[in-house]
């Protein structure tokens, strides 16, 4: 009795408006604590950073904990993958860490605490959420580009290793440089200098580009059109608009009262 | 009365449109003189230039004191941002400035005048408008990308200051940084050199490039679904055209009809 | 009588598919003429160049004179651009040049008729129409981003020609300059070298990269959208497919015919 | 009676998920292989990998006459480009090479047979045939391309030759250098040369890249709209859907229905 009205308040804590801009506050605050960090500062400055370091830390896990004691299925609360990382993020920047190796993991947690405003704000998870689900289309479109760029990085690096081992030494240096030609950044410097020895590399180059652009543009338009259509199909569902087989359906109706009185 | 008729007569001259390609075309020659002034001119030159310049300062002064007093409306005329640009603009290099570091301020002012071209062509008015309107639906993913570049950044500046403080420096130099393989100028060469310390770098440079073109691109597709959908919709209200409820509508009509003449 | 029997003969020339191969065939030629001049070449192989060159100018000019000939109307003939464009290119290529100054244009000339390629081939005269045609649309947006570069060119002659007078030294130049950082050329080079002077000028770069990308983006769209919208209005009319205005025009016939026998 | 019994038999085993998997799996390995061969192995090592290609090559063999051995029909089954194409790879690669110029040629067999995964994975040979049906369309795009490639390395070997023969001295060089300038790599390198000698080259560079940019982007847009419409034509026939069409037709024949009963 008494922990139902506790969780129902901590619940309408949790839902508050102003709970959630505090929170998105915070955690602004966080960041640019972070950001302070990578400056040079007086002495006393960064005494003030860290107390509000503490700070910031105690506030997430308060929140963490109303969150937690809000909600009326404390399993179910786990299931959910933003809780799950929200807590981990919290639980592991409240170990003390004074050794230094371990002091870059725990600034790295700490900066992985800005990636908490995506889980605090719906629109956020919405939009990340939609990026994800855009992402498994994208699947055999990518496992071909793959293909592509490791038959290339295969003979580039069969041919070419003698001339710039640095570019071309084995496949997977390989497949970065041809990553770099993907992008166009200094590709003729790469190209030129396989010229010299192969005269006709240029063929491996340029079908390299048109097939990977090519592959490109196939992606995005796929992604596209896809986006589109799922979006008129929704559309027309949401307007629960009567479609052309409902108008036939009447009209099938009209007929066999038409024909009805006929007889 | 009398201002009436004033005010209808300078109503006139601001809705002829000889006027209006008049002002265009001042305002085509006050672009053309701050471009001239870059350029080492002759001494005759220069004076000619700076009487055109009180010229076109003074005609400015006319029009908006035409466009004011044509406006039935008074108070109304500064509620419209364009007008209010027009007005600030005209004011602000009526001052005379002989002042070298004021100087500078009246050139920035002379310079924003040719903006006036949008305020005073009506079809750029529209698409600077529509320009203006397609911003907010970008906001969420304008903040993903922040929170991306950010952490990132923190990430960046965290291990690879010692590396190259020009690039690494701090979180502000770091994100600019980042731009800057965005846009993949010269990106490799930012890369090579931290994959000379941390060998695995390469995931830390080719995760962010995957994840910013993939967001831009989804914000790109999201723009061009909407705006297709709103042209749609738009042109649809405009036609008039009957839908298929209408039909639907005309259907259950008829099979009243039908069903009263049975009885 | 006879020239018309002469006129129909010419006629049936041009039309005839086999003549459009031939003439594609010698327009191939010549360019691959062009092509090889451009390389070193041993002396009897210039002798044959040169021949073939009088061969090709000869075949143009009986060309152009059967499709002249053909033509039932001889004023109209004119009328049409791509065939004043064959004729001037055939004619002036007729002109004797010796002078080595003049030799220029004559080469000229000659590269250009190349470009009849697309006057004698309907499917790719179609193509450059509907790119011309596409022109008209882009005409403001292209104004808007003139104005953007014009600023910012100003802006940038002005307080950073000092800094680097062979990038920044007038406004043509500061124009040219900018291009360049639109298209990501070398562009932190240009941005880090103002920044050793104005630390803000950054902002200048990337407010300028985001208005020109975001307006060139909007430019993309505004085509697509108004492409497929012309693509969907053209196949309807072509379909010749009923429209939900002509489903309800006969709903309207149907009730009148049921009311009339109410009556 | 015998022979058909085995047929069936490899015929189930071809079609077999379990067997597909497990080919994938050897293309995959063949794949590492490669990859592993690049690298600087110790000699144990590169005994294994001479013993895992002879494997390999052994299950292709197998795999190739299941294949053969379970097609009903033996002549069709070499129509099938992707059957011709496996075929080939796995027999050239059973050919001993040793001579040490030909082994090169024999390495690039086996990189090939990375792409044996295309042919055997259905979704990627979906994907690869979509990805070449595009491609007439771009045809005639292509052709336009392809003339102002040339027409432009025409007057640019033409008149830049003498300022940088490496760039500019024959038109096939030409054609390079300007798809150089077409991916924006080091372009303003290239114009400021030439700037250097011809004050006015930049509107050569610039109208390049405007014609270039701009048939490249009608011709993306080509795609779209050419793809959306298909898939929209395709869902509407795969839907069954009843068109207007057919509701005109409905009504007709309730209006016969009612103009007979009126006589």
């Amino acid at each position: 009795m008494l922990s139902s009205t506790f969780q129902s308040r901590f619940n309408k804590i949790r839902s508050n408006k102003i709970f959630e801009i505090f929170v998105v506050s915070v955690i602004l605050l966080s960041a640019l604590v972070i950001g302070v960090k990578t400056h040079n500062m007086p002495s006393q400055f960064i005494y003030l950073v860290s107390y509000l370091d503490v700070g910031i830390t105690i506030f997430f896990l308060l929140e963490i904990s109303i969150r937690f004691a809000g909600d009326p299925n404390k399993i179910r609360f786990f299931n959910n993958g933003w809780n799950l990382f929200d807590t981990i993020i919290v639980v592991v920047s409240l170990i003390p860490i004074e050794d230094s190796e371990l002091a870059l993991v725990g600034r790295l947690i700490r900066i992985f605490r800005v990636l908490r405003m995506v889980s605090v704000v719906p629109e956020l998870r919405i939009l990340l959420n939609s990026l994800i689900k855009a992402l498994p289309q994208l699947g055999y479109v990518l496992l071909l580009m793959f293909i592509i760029f490791y038959i290339y990085a295969a003979v580039g690096s069969t041919f070419f290793s003698t001339i710039n081992p640095v570019l071309w030494g084995d496949i997977s240096i390989s497949m970065l440089t041809l990553f770099r030609v993907m992008t166009f950044e200094d590709w003729t410097d790469v190209m030129y200098e396989v010229m010299a020895v192969y005269g006709y590399s240029w063929l491996y180059f340029l079908s390299f580009i048109f097939l990977t652009t090519f592959a490109f543009l196939n992606m995005v338009i796929g992604i596209v059109v896809n986006v589109m259509e799922n979006e008129n199909a929704a559309e027309r569902l949401a307007e629960g608009e009567p479609t052309i087989a409902d108008l036939q359906q009447q009209l099938a109706e009209i007929k066999v009262l038409l024909q009805n009185k006929g007889s």
